[in-house]
């Protein structure tokens, strides 16, 4: 079994998902610089996986923190680990979360303890969703994901791929197709790859491909994970998402969204307001160190997109499956808790 | 000015598209089999320049004919030709044009004229596209394209990029928008290459963000080329023009085909019976040698999607911009002409 972020007594460990499939390699970070840079480099990516990474990188600080200057040295390494990546609002979340803790004792061992909450409590609720989300997916359904939404984007099990996973494990017969996911290949080289793992049938294809499935009858729903869901439902997520919603509603294909509350960001009343990474051109002009495009070709390298709440059937959090008005069942969900947004 | 596919002394000369734009290597071939895996392997791709391509080798055929056996060896290099890619019907189209001619006399020179002059008369119909749809492009517009419609993929000039070409030297401000377009990347490999060589701005991006450009009001119309078009319109094209026209519809934004009269097929009623060839998965899960994916896993690899006539707005071809109902003006601008299908 892959542990995605693990906690041990030599640092942070992690498999570098850079490198997979082709390698498993485990990365030990000894303190916040380099988890911020795993967490901007995407050795560690998926916005729930993130949050762990960068709660464990303020867990290492407060080791290494000046007892005298305890919530000074918390707060430079969280504002290192808050400008690794703008749009998952889960690493705010978690950040938020360790320096409400990190008030109230100076003790790194709570600190340590907290991190290692945030984990458990991913895992737990990962496991609530694939329960909820299991009764979506149809005995016989083949279903549609884009970007890599599994134990790997997690602190364990999936979002998207753990309500994939739950409905297999409860003895359904579900086959999956997952997009390649450029640039990054998530799909191609985490999704695929988890999946096998388990066992699940899983036929990979380019994301250019997922409407010619959709048009011959070939996909029965599409799931996919987010980064920031706003109060009205709007998700942010991988680049591509958006225009796989415009296809699956074009084709009368229902879209769903898995994740956990610490994806919400009640604080923003639409998508519009959530902020979009851009990235390196390199990660569309090259791949695993190749030149595919000229010489200084013009590029654009948008690493997220929003979907608007409307093309959304529903949202699977570790509450239930939320459904349309999503400004009330969000609200109903989650009550007043808001994530803070960096 | 590079020359897509060329007749020499020395035999047909073709710049190999599969390592551009790292490499700008010309191959010379001067058998029926050369062309043939020239075709096969998409050394040279592109419907038109495949038609050309075509009936170049069947002139290397007449060239080597046994004058006793003149029309049964030409029949032998033209049902290898006809076996290397089923989709563009500019393939049949040229084949059947050449032996046709083939049945008039027994002098290679004329199948020699007649393989030039399907490739002049194609530069022609580019040049004629150009006058007619560059007026489709409003000054300042940006353009999406998907694949590669240019001087690559004809015998000069292009379809598609063509239409954009003609524009642009016409003095209108035009910005284009490349999909890099997986797996074969013609739009990173190719499209960018030719456009920056000519001074045309183009900027890359993944096929998965073509909904996010849209959606931010970026784009103003797309234009494609086409392997084959039915009498009703419905235009089979590279994987992934079908969920561009999608999105395009989504949107509001126009989208067109542009392609010579060779391209369209008046024997097939409708789409639906366009044969979709498939390729190998190592064109998905291998990139420039490097393994993507995990070793076996399953993959889909259609080459090509129908876009069904009710999303194009119009199709260029030499004859004029076709207007919907599709029926009536592909019948009025091309006549009785029907291409014959392999």
């Amino acid at each position: 079994v892959v542990e995605t972020v693990e906690w041990t007594e030599k640092g942070v460990v992690m498999i570098d998902q850079t490198v997979l499939p082709v390698e498993e390699r485990y990365v030990t970070l000894t303190d916040v610089e380099g988890v911020a840079e795993a967490i901007r480099t995407m050795k560690v990516r998926g916005a729930p996986a993130i949050g762990v990474a960068a709660a464990m990188g303020l867990a290492l600080a407060a080791q290494a923190a000046d007892p005298e200057r305890w919530l000074e040295d918390l707060e430079a390494a969280r504002r290192i680990l808050a400008a690794t990546r703008p749009t998952a609002v889960n690493l705010f979340w978690a950040l938020e979360r360790m320096m409400r803790k990190a008030r109230t004792t100076r003790d790194p061992h709570e600190l340590i303890a907290e991190a290692q909450a945030i984990k458990a409590e991913d895992i737990a609720m990962n496991e609530a969703m694939g329960r909820h989300g299991a009764e979506l997916i149809p005995d016989g359904a083949t279903v549609l994901t884009h970007c890599n939404a599994g134990a790997l984007a997690t602190a364990g099990f999936g979002t998207a791929l753990g309500v994939i996973r739950a409905a297999h494990l409860a003895g359904k017969d579900v086959k999956v197709f997952a997009d390649e996911t450029r640039p990054f290949l998530q799909g191609a080289r985490l999704t695929a790859w988890e999946l096998m793992h388990d066992g699940v049938p899983v036929t990979l294809i380019t994301d250019n491909m997922a409407a010619f499935f959709m048009k011959n009858g070939r996909i029965d729903l599409v799931i996919t994970g987010a980064d920031r869901i706003a109060a009205n439902g709007d998700t942010a997520n991988k680049i591509g998402t958006y225009g796989v919603a415009v296809l699956a509603r074009h084709h009368g294909i229902p879209f769903y969204v898995a994740a956990p509350s610490s994806t919400f960001d009640l604080s923003l009343p639409s998508g519009e307001q959530i902020p979009i990474e851009r990235r390196n051109p390199a990660e569309v002009t090259h791949l695993f160190g190749s030149r595919v495009a000229p010489e200084g070709v013009a590029v654009e390298n948008p690493a997220f997109d929003v979907t608007p709440a409307e093309l959304i059937a529903g949202i699977v959090c570790e509450h239930g499956v939320l459904r349309p008005p999503y400004v009330e069942s969000i609200r109903a969900a989650l009550g007043s808790r808001s994530a803070v947004s960096g």
